[in-house]
């Protein structure tokens, strides 16, 4: 119980955490908009997601994600892509 | 691209590597048994779920996860408590 957060608790409380970190109130659910999104993708997933730095790239991800068409990354479609970036890093054979 | 990887690509990376760094080959694919998972529990998420320290509420725990009842924790089974863990962060207010 004492002592400092593991790395994995550090890393549970970091996906979170990024989310807030650029999320605003979109009609009373905390979402990301396509300039909260980018931001992201650049200053938080610039060594993990290299081919969607640029706006064009961020804008077809966000289309991806968007599984409710609302262009607004909610919670649950951000963890779509933390959930691919997993699965990714995992080297694909996730569920095979 | 350049610099260090952010609080959230070094917490991707952690949520990984905690599974890998307990697995065992168990018959083809990596996988956590009752043991294993145990020692995941009480060195990684000790701060953050406090109430399956013991081995009998890690067994419980082992229990509910383990959708396929192999008595093994797969990748899969491992990704359903990492999204709970976030759910509890999050307030639980995820989805609604």
């Amino acid at each position: 119980m004492a002592g400092k957060d593991s790395e994995l608790e550090k890393g549970l409380h970091a996906i979170v955490g990024s989310f807030y970190k650029y999320a605003k109130d979109k009609g009373g659910a905390q979402a990301l908009d396509q300039a909260a999104f980018q931001k992201l993708l650049n200053n938080e997933l610039s060594h993990q997601l290299t081919d969607v730095q640029s706006t064009e790239a961020g804008k077809d991800l966000l289309k991806k994600l968007d599984t409710d068409k609302n262009q607004l990354i909610s919670f649950e479609e951000y963890w779509e892509l933390v959930a691919l970036i997993c699965y990714a890093i995992d080297g694909g054979d996730w569920g095979n």
